[in-house]
């Protein structure tokens, strides 16, 4: 028995609210039952150094948590005065993950930042930043195809999403929460196209080893409620 | 004129949403007008190190905004490695503006973060953050009363709040948003107590020089709209 | 009783002495009584890069404080690895007292930096450094003159000087020393022109709230004392 | 075909060259073809402070490249002020990896540290860090059992290898060299235990997505591969 | 012929202020011509870590120019974040050489930090810093000497001073400025005791190498400097 | 009786090996002992900003030492976010003694950085790496050299080399190793040409004071050994 009560294929209610940032030129209030993620996607015009006259542009992700968007405060790394390598390594993933599906050339020499800022944690706040953040990025786009600049659908070759997968209680589930997250003995997360490609894939064996079945078992989990998330970004964009 | 057509002496609307952290003893997402703040109150059981042994709690305060927050993203504070003058400075203010209406003694050796994060800057977040930082410090008292570690009461001693003056086009006006706050002649803070105390008073001159009169016009609004912020604050508190 | 014998209308000894640095273009080692700052004016043939092709100028601060400057040695900023907020606080301030008196256009596109180090400190350095940076840039603008840069008077519109009130031992007293501002109930500094205009206020309660009343008074100690240490920057500046 | 001729299938030779180190409790300096990584365990008898009175002690590695390791010489870290993503992602891995063979109770509260330090990168530094590091931790483990301090079996569960595989030129191929990892269109780094165990999958599409089948393939791939590391490192501690 | 006109053995008019600083337990202001020091002796009732329980004491020292101590304003090294090599190295420098003269075991488990700020610098900036600082050290200890806490003559064994030689124009002089230390192909510093011992000798051939005989005629300028040094700290505490 | 049981006035084994790393221009494992450095010489096109359009060249070197490079592991300089005091002054000692005998006109505008990291650490890092880098730095022009961008023999004008002496048990030996460095009474390092001049000298008193006699002794066991090790560097570099 999961602690919410959901079955293992099961995942948390997710819904997109678009358009809540008066600035960005993409937003989106991404939420997965209670974890809370507020994606904006910026735009500017200039592109990182190294690909200054190159005809391509860049997308990459910035991710942070409210230091009280967790159980206990956690310091606020603005205050540390870095970035710590869980947050290193998660922006890293969501930029890798969104440019999986953009075409560089096809934006030209600008750079889209995709701010992924964490309101609130319950489990999973890495792969709902990346499903939220493809609205963010998304609507960014329609808004620069509405201003002449792209055609989007030459820019954005697909959807991408991402769901966490693991083993909690000797059970294969989908969607952990916090409560399944910090006791499971294997956690994976997967990030997948619209067509079904994979883009990331990140187990890791947080107490005893796994096994090449159980693996499987948890991707075919993923596949089906990236599946399901990819529905719902459609419906988000068509409303 | 002011650009959104309000009056000199008319605030933004002014909401109080409580409880809107699934984590925090007291959390509070305050907005005037497109500026939103969201304010959380976490409580520990330890006191900074000079407090040690002294009897005697506190109550501080962090600030910090969404890069996204503003017109142009600002760079992410964490990734810079500091926070700047202006965040250092504002949360100064908001922990000083707190800590004037508690009984740190009667707190007890415990220690309350109030985490004010600008989610929407549109003018005004550093009065935004006081005035709803108080609601989110008086539920994490009312939280601890109803575990029997304080009395409410005797810890909390009145109420505070905060609002920005400036005289804009050579009017004396209240509550600046982003546009008027941008051209400015002079903008002051008030800070005052739910018995018209005066906490805290920052004037500035952004331009010319300002006369002791026209100082004089800027504390008057003030005293009203502060006097209106406290009325809200107890409808938002009894609700 | 003030701890030093003086009136509550009375400031300390206020001494201005010129040209104390072999290398800067303007230089001045102010003294209010026991509060020793060094204040230093450089030019730089550079603006900040917001203000390249602009036509403008610009002027600036930086504050420190030697490590024993205090009564308990305080850890050198420079070996912490930040300058803490009350310092970028302070520097702030100076820096937007000093440009409310100078016209930038007029400036042309040159940096002026005002060091304002602490050589000893017994209370109102900030206020000590913006009276005596005052006659380090005047004199910084006037070397530039004798080498046909600028006209002096049109850059420097008029003095500018600040000056500490606050309340002690529930008696409105000018100029506080260390010992009064240690426990002064209110604490409020004013930065004013040689006009009298008001550049800036900043008023904090300590501990209980202050009353508009009470603050009156404060305004009516800083107008009297600045006037006067504008008088005594004549004096230095003609002597 | 592979630029450097090996077959589909076929590792770089891989040695490992014990008790490198003259002060280090274990060390090895393992080398996957050109890539060369100096292993180095070193004991501590404190644990961190989050394992205090607990009875249990912690693994933990650091990660390093010197900065010529690689074609073109790379900023210090040191002299950057900061560890990179990249570097902190890794050395999390490493740590992981490693402690998913440890019985971190019958270790008792001690600490060790293993640097993985880059002399020569040519790829595959994190797999062979990871490689070798464990014959490192496991000289350690035996020094302390010559001392009395632990039985060696009871700390060390079993083996633990790492190796990349990807698809390169649109071939799976294992152990990619910096040639094939800078133009593999996928690119995934697998962690076994001795007895088949997966400890951490890492998964990345630089390019277009893949497919399940594609993964399973790599997997494949990694299985043997590991299976032969680890009779590689029964060997080198057997001799 | 040196620009200043002074002889080849001839040093700057050296002058020690002391009692310059109202709080700390020492001071000196140090001037060797245009080079002037502020020394300031802090004393501090805990050693570092690892001389907790040891019964003995510490002496050390550290270094800081004003940014407009120099001919062209230096960058801030408070705002930089970091001290640079050059002032780690002379505060080690200095501290060692006050150390060597200092019995750490009759000082007790105390801490004397002895702060050189260089308010104006004109070469011979770290040579001047150990000469004055070793007044204010010496009065450091006579102020612990009258409150009954150590004997003075037990703790400190003997006057420490330093001074600069080098090669200008091909003639070797004592105590460069800044227009000889910027040209010199030879640069060396030298501390002594009052007994004539060596504490510490640094020489930097700039340009091109020098000879054992060259270096030995600057050890014979820098024995008699340092000698009449020695006679004018004493003249100095004496007063 | 040394602790090695070498004689007084007996070096270390001291090896050179050339061409040791893949990628870097130049390179050496230099070994004193059981002191080993590896010294790695990387050309980039460019200068440091100074030198632009200057038709000068630089020559640098930063310096490092792996955490177990040394008995007790040290903090990692990275993790640490700054490099110590220690080794900054032995990363600008190493720079300017290669360029004591580079002629950077000659080198054109370009510069080679001398990376000495300390793979494992027993008396004399510093001396190592100045002999080492000398190989490092001469194979890295020639390198240049057959690619006919410089002809070498103009920009290296001699040989340097250094080593360290000190007073040890009374005696003057050479070559110090850690046990005797620990506990000596005085440490010199000597850094001279090929010519025989010198180009540094530094000398500490650890305990107390040495005589000009003593340093005298010192130097002459310097002169000797510094041939010795141009000698090797000779036969090194013809091999």
């Amino acid at each position: 028995m999961r602690p919410s009560g959901r079955k293992t294929d099961q995942m948390r209610k997710v819904t997109f609210e678009r358009g809540v940032s008066k600035h960005a030129e993409g937003s989106c209030l991404v939420k997965f039952g209670d974890t809370h993620v507020l994606c904006t996607a910026s735009l500017e015009d200039k592109t990182p150094p190294w690909l200054r006259n190159s005809g391509k542009g860049w997308v990459t992700a910035e991710y942070g948590m409210l230091p009280r968007a967790t159980g206990d405060r956690m310091k606020r790394e603005a205050a540390s005065g870095k970035q710590g390598g869980r947050t290193l390594e998660i922006q890293r993933l969501i930029g890798r993950s969104l440019r999986a599906v953009v075409d560089l050339e096809a934006l030209g020499e600008r750079q889209i930042t995709v701010d992924c800022d964490v309101i609130q944690a319950d489990g999973g706040t890495r792969t709902a930043s990346i499903t939220g953040g493809w609205i963010a990025l998304r609507d960014c786009l329609k808004w620069m195809e509405t201003r002449g600049m792209i055609k989007m659908d030459r820019v954005l070759k697909d959807h991408v999403a991402a769901i966490s997968c693991g083993i909690f209680a000797n059970q294969p589930v989908i969607d952990l929460d916090y409560l399944e997250d910090s006791s499971a003995e294997t956690d994976a997360n997967f990030v997948m196209t619209g067509a079904g490609g994979i883009v990331e894939i990140q187990g890791t064996a947080e107490g005893k080893p796994f096994s090449e079945e159980e693996f499987a078992t948890l991707m075919g989990l993923a596949k089906a409620g990236i599946a399901d998330l990819v529905t719902l970004q459609k419906e988000a964009v068509s409303a």
